[in-house]
């Protein structure tokens, strides 16, 4: 099997959507990234830290999945990273509420000795520092590296964030990111100056109206599926990321083809994510509902006109 | 060669984009949608109104490509509708600067003898009342008919607009308006309650972010085609209308799965009116255009999981 590196927070959140309000629940870029990845026959880490305020049972629901842990450090006396926030009520835009760093603010990550060899590489949204400090602990260069950022570390950080970007493959952004990133309205040419950043490839997430994947001068687009309801947005990124990366490390195809696939399994993870507050929907779904759901995207977007 | 019957505007329009501006130039819903039906194989007349300020050469370019013109009135001492807006920054919005109802106002359509047996009917926005004229003088049932409509009817005429809803087979309409016409949220909600209205299709218009294809239970999704610079957006949705009732006429086939390929065929020539500024860009496409671009729409969204 192959091996998942994954760098990202381990967090509490509190969350308010029209529909609702959390007290402090589980969290963070990579326990999104690594429930997502569960779906997929590989082994995976999780390199982040937390505090000795997290509970064993949240420890627990990673290691249930097979996740492994050893990279992620418990401080004794310190606190959990805490983000705190409100969804508008068109859900596409929310205010952060509070944000405490706790454990965050002189974390050094530390990758697992098993894991210097892993064949893929998911780089959360993390301070770029910590991002380049994981690649520089590996023994062997990945198959594929994806950066996943926001645009808090274009704001405090960006010599740093380039200089990460630099040694990706993949990065993956979302839309508004990708234009202030890249100074320029039109994903189209935004996507190309952040080709020439560095990754070969770049994936603009854009929320409810799907993602698109750049390589060259081909374009593929994943649309979101069409729901009912979102009941809350937050993950539903980090999960998209998660089921790329994942993919991509189950089946060891790097082309661009098969990072349509990739890509199209990040956006079934996310349509489940956003179904139930926080981590809820990915805990309790099972593998024959995202087979079922696969389905349902390849009748949302394929068609039959010869040419 | 089947018969396409098109209602709609033809109009004098002046537009502002961040990319400047036009003087009085051809427009109107009923042009747009002619000249994009014309790149199929069918038979199609136009019903609408204009004054005799209306150049000859803009008539040629209709009757040029074999568009029936003898349903298009022209009022001796009459002035043409003419409209005139500004498009802000992201050419999402605009703001009307401008109408002039003129000829339009007293507007009575008469369809031709010769298309009263239509096979589609495609009624482009207009007032209601003049689209159910329109069905009232048909001698016998299309195969098909298509309604398009706006916020500017459900907020004068609403009830007459939902007279003629329940009378088509396809209406399409824009996110918001279909927000605004249902007072549902949920695009999947919104289609729900329109299709209840009596439409049996509800295709809903996203502009840069696609369109939604509705029929009972199942959905289908056209991207835009990413484009490098969007110029001017005015009739695009008129030209997707006329693209997907085009295709349909052409190939006599009213399956939801062969509405996947209208809906395809109807972003596909949008993609090209948003080149230029009005008609400019579908005056000068040629077919060989429509198929090499129908190549990348297969690209951008075909892909190959095995289930």
């Amino acid at each position: 099997m192959n091996k998942l590196l994954i760098v990202g927070t381990v967090a509490f959140d509190a969350i308010e959507t029209p529909f609702g309000k959390t007290d402090k629940i589980l969290g963070g870029a990579g326990t999104y990234i690594g429930l997502s990845a569960a779906f997929f026959n590989l082994q995976s880490a999780i390199v982040s830290v937390v505090g000795d305020d997290f509970p064993q049972e949240y420890l627990d629901l990673l290691t249930d999945r097979d996740i492994d842990i050893s990279g992620l450090e418990v401080v004794n006396g310190g606190k959990t990273f805490f983000w705190s926030g409100r969804y508008h009520n068109d859900l596409n835009s929310r205010d952060t509420l509070d944000t405490q760093l706790n454990v965050l603010a002189d974390f050094q990550p530390k990758v697992p000795e098993n894991y210097k060899n892993a064949d893929v590489v998911m780089l959360g949204n993390l301070h770029p520092l910590v991002q380049s400090s994981v690649l520089d602990q590996l023994e062997s260069k990945p198959k594929l590296v994806v950066l996943d950022t926001m645009n808090f570390w274009m704001d405090c950080a960006l010599p740093e964030l380039l200089d990460v970007i630099k040694r990706v493959d993949v990065i993956t952004i979302n839309d508004e990111e990708a234009r202030q990133l890249s100074g320029e309205y039109s994903l189209v040419k935004a996507a190309a100056k952040i080709h020439a950043m560095g990754p070969e490839f770049v994936v603009i997430k854009k929320g409810e109206h799907g993602a698109l994947l750049f390589h060259d001068n081909q374009v593929f687009f994943a649309p979101a599926l069409p729901l009912e309801e979102v009941f809350d947005p937050t993950g539903a990124g980090d999960t998209f990321a998660g089921g790329f990366a994942g993919f991509i490390a189950q089946s060891e195809n790097v082309s661009f083809e098969n990072m349509k696939n990739a890509i199209i399994y990040g956006s079934n993870l996310a349509s489940f994510c956003v179904e139930k507050f926080g981590t809820e929907r990915m805990l309790s779904l099972d593998k024959q509902e995202v087979v079922s759901r696969l389905k349902q995207f390849k009748s949302l977007t394929q068609f039959d006109i010869e040419l």
